[in-house]
């Protein structure tokens, strides 16, 4: 068995996320039924963060054992071959190496950076339609970028947590919370070791109020301070949102 | 009767295009019921280019008379009102202000900007899927940059106007076209007063020869001295062309 890395790309739309389920196409199915196509054998494919339904990736990481002998370009086109084979345009992989075997997508990470854009203006989004939230009334991008500064550092996002994650404690060190303008989007970029469920998606939730001028920076540092779901925000929609790297 | 410009993006996919016609949903079909329900009255919808099916834009520019009073913000917010309830997400009015009444989207533009979209790389596109030109084998941008200088300037471009084209004359001054690397991406940038019918395809089509190494610079200038279009390189396809801006 030779294990292999792999950078995934996908469209989340229409995808009930990175997980395996019964209710729809995830990309974890598709990309072991294209594996099992080209090995010749039952394949698990394991990534580095399970993204929810709608979520996008540009720089997901996974990792697979393959029985077959095949060079990493061989199997970086051969998954997208059987991917498209199997009808699937919504996942592709950028590349695929060679790891060792005690390599583990999930386990070995170091750190993940999502970027969540928000698209702010009258029209509604077209050409990016799926990969943005649309708000169609002004944000003060500047007054926003501040209070982002807020949540940087060591502290317990409880305010900023699904109720259904699974992490086993949740303090974590948010390394970088930033916002840009870039056009008529403010984006912002999010890298840390590790999040909590949604913890990205609330956070933004909670810094639109910010923009919106119904919270002060103060009242997003106060809701932290709270570390309870119900003083935060609300979840942004998972459009928005995209896994742009994962570092080892 | 107040003449509005309006700034329209659209995604071409699954359009026939701008001009409304039989075979299937154009912008101008869309924009016109839009704005009928808004009006009262029927609408008819003149634009600066009539870009063709699966072509994109960000920013098309048109015209229409509305007797209705109406703020130009109204119009904005109303047609984009009017397109969603119609069932349209691929058209968005962006912006709208009153024009004189001898404005002619059309005939009043001076200059047209268009982005050509290649993707260069191995995996096939899924983010941008329908919004670029894979090309999997390797180009060579610099090559590219170069060889598209020779085509800037006073030409006749009958080497790389469609059959059908109705301009005047196949003469036409071509003031920039720029291959700028983004990414794993080509940009092909082009900006003239007017283009001829599949002109801005046509050269990228060509300049994707001399990527491949299969033209070199000095073939691409004589294909377009032969000022025959049986001596060009083939049509890039729609989906990677979006027209940027009209100016005026």
């Amino acid at each position: 068995m030779t294990r292999f890395k792999l950078v995934v790309e996908y469209d989340g739309t229409g995808l009930v996320g990175w997980q395996r389920q019964d209710n729809g196409p995830s990309v974890q199915a598709f990309l072991e039924a294209a594996a099992g196509r080209l090995a010749g054998h039952p394949v698990e494919a394991v990534a580095a963060g399970r993204t929810d339904a709608g979520v996008h990736a540009l720089g997901q990481v996974a990792h697979m054992d393959l029985a077959k002998e095949l060079s990493a370009d061989a199997v970086r086109d051969g998954l997208n071959f059987w991917l498209h084979d199997g009808g699937c345009f919504a996942v592709a992989v950028r590349s695929a190496e060679t790891a060792p075997a005690d390599f583990h997508a999930r386990f070995s990470a170091v750190g993940r950076r999502y970027l969540y854009r928000i698209l702010n203006r009258r029209a509604p989004p077209v050409l990016e339609r799926d990969r943005v939230w649309w708000v169609p009334h002004p944000l003060d991008g500047e007054v926003m970028a501040g209070a982002a500064g807020l949540l940087v550092g060591r502290h317990d996002f409880s305010t900023f947590r699904a109720a259904d994650c699974q992490a086993a404690s949740p303090v974590k060190t948010l390394d970088e919370f930033a916002v840009t303008p870039a056009g008529d989007e403010l984006r912002v970029s999010a890298y840390a070791r590790s999040f909590l469920h949604h913890q990205v998606r609330n956070m933004v939730g909670s810094l639109k109020l910010v923009g919106e001028g119904r919270w002060s920076a103060a009242d997003l540092a106060q809701a932290l301070e709270a570390r309870d779901r119900t003083k935060g925000g609300p979840t942004a929609p998972a459009g928005g949102l995209c896994l742009m790297e994962v570092a080892y």
